[in-house]
């Protein structure tokens, strides 16, 4: 069945409204509207209007508070960790991101680890509240355990993300937003609805095998960190994963590793758990505290230009520079609209029933 | 032809002699020999003694300054931004380190960015000195552009590493150090050596197709970001080595991409540089910025253990914690000695009767 498409402002006003049933303050569910949809605008589909359904849900079972009090409970000049109170990670990170915004305007940077947390939708969204402050932004979240650490047949990361961004001045922004892993898991649901198989590389069967079959995940299989194998690296995509984790869980005090509650409601968390929810951890730099704003923003104008006039291989027109795809979907989008798959429009149009909000 | 043993005591004397007739002061002669050597114990063949002649060369074309004066040029109260004077980069990069950790005593995180520098052997050197203080240490440098991003046929990056260092309390310390390449050039000198071939995925051939020869490179190759191919997750790794050199050459003033100069002398820097010398960037974070530092060390002593005690594929026996196989080779190498190729051996004979220190 063909995707249906749906106006930006549409499916806005559909979540707002979701947002509000599940209790949410008025300006909670305006952000927690801003941060899914950027995902969708992006074309980030996984971690977009996808997943509202499972945010209600993991409310329903009391997991997600739908009015924290989001607080500091430890600070140093630099530095912040922020009690998220069970809220939704949709609201509770663009908070704590501010936090590390406000620490970097007096002290050069701000670094602010937060616990307590849920699923915070995109990475990209959180690093690119620091640029219209002429901050680098950095954002990286723990999630549910899906990966197997090179030579291990237990799932004991999550897909646990990092992003940078960073400004430029006649240039767009250089934003590096990826899962840690070989492919993300929102390309192993596309493959899964398509039917088709995975590129060898992006998971492991049971025992450690090597598994095309997008399903193996069900079946005690797990994605690999990126590199794939031990021979291309694959170690290095683990300690990637496990820097994510450190970051956004040990040093939080949320859980970590095989601990961090899954974002579905119909597996529980851990009956012993290490801390508390979902990590994440966010940085913001003030440019001028290393140079002044206006010659680093056209240095990097000058990187930017000169990769992107990188000599390309054969029948290839340009190379990509980190955030252009994401910001051309999302010119296309809030233009020509938010394609949504039939299952996901489905479970939208039930949700809708359900809460009493039309779609 | 076999390896030659040396121990540890023989070659720190003959290094420090070498720097000491290159004409650096006393106490930066035991310095680079400190960060140099750091390389031949933890099992990092390529950047230890191996590189030594390398560095004189440099000294010898007037591209490393023995005597600099490495100063501080830009400051705020968690940043600095360090000029190393055309140093040695084995040099410069401890005193950067040294002013972030100060930083971070003082305003929970220091954050240094380092221009004017050459090249400063192991990342784990510098972000391991801040162990000792119950901070987390970070540390990267851009280097001599030998990586093609993503669809380009064109060296624009260098392996660019990465390392954090995270104390623990009874377990030893998480080290991560890697270069944001699926393999580091050290890794396919050694196949040069041998005689062996590459594995796809390594390296590729100047059109860009797949190649399996190490000596590619030579003949307008390239090494691969982490990840080999797009299938593959390759635009991750591009990423990686692309933040790398953003914070070490674009937010120090350093050179940056296709511009930073080669580490070999018989190569001349670019004519039209867009900066100064080659960039580092390093990182201290005072755990107690974050929480209790004894909470976050038992913490991590429970991260350790749980993924030693992973579950491993048949065949193996435990998997690798990031750090274990350094450490490893360090407890052994400075009890039984550091075996040196004979060429190597015959490079240091060479430089010996140059500069009349005995081998």
């Amino acid at each position: 069945m063909e995707d249906q498409i749906f106006t930006y402002s549409r499916l806005r006003q559909f979540s707002l409204e979701i947002f509000k049933k599940m209790g949410c303050p008025e300006d909670e569910a305006t952000q927690a509207t801003n941060t899914l949809l950027s995902a969708d605008l992006r074309g980030i589909d996984s971690h977009g209007i996808a997943r509202l359904v499972g945010y209600v849900r993991l409310w329903e079972a009391n997991r997600i508070n739908a009015k924290p009090q989001v607080k500091i409970v430890h600070e140093s000049p630099s530095t912040a960790v922020v009690d998220g109170d069970r809220g939704l990670g949709l609201v509770v990170a663009p908070k704590a991101m501010e936090i590390a915004i406000k620490k970097a305007a007096t002290c050069g940077t701000g670094w602010v680890a937060v616990k307590n947390s849920n699923h915070f939708g995109i990475a990209g969204y959180h690093s690119m509240m620091a640029l219209s402050h002429d901050m680098i932004g950095i954002s990286m979240t723990n999630a549910s355990p899906l990966v197997a650490p090179t030579f291990s047949v237990e799932r004991l990361l999550g897909t646990n993300p990092i992003c940078v961004a960073i400004p430029a001045k006649e240039q767009p922004p250089v934003v590096i937003d990826f899962a840690t892993t070989t492919a993300a898991n929102g390309k192993l649901e596309i493959l899964q609805r398509k039917n088709l198989e995975a590129p060898v590389g992006w998971i492991q069967n049971k025992t450690g095998g090597s598994s095309i079959n997008p399903h193996e995940l069900r079946d005690g299989g797990a994605l690999l960190p990126l590199g794939s194998d031990r021979d291309h690296g694959s170690h290095k995509g683990f300690c990637l994963g496990a820097w994510v984790d450190i970051f956004s869980g040990v040093l939080s005090g949320a859980n970590y590793g095989p601990w961090v509650p899954p974002f579905v409601s119909f597996l529980a968390p851990p009956s012993d758990p290490v801390g508390e929810g979902i990590g994440h951890f966010f940085g913001a730099m003030r440019v001028d505290a290393f140079r002044p704003a206006e010659e680093f923003k056209s240095h990097m104008d000058n990187w930017i230009s000169r990769f992107r006039m990188a000599k390309t291989i054969e029948g290839i027109d340009n190379i990509i520079i980190p955030g252009d795809p994401e910001r051309e979907s999302e010119t296309i989008r809030m233009n020509d609209g938010i394609p949504l798959n039939h299952n996901v429009v489905k479970d939208l149009e039930g949700l809708g029933i359900k809460l009493q909000v039309k779609l």
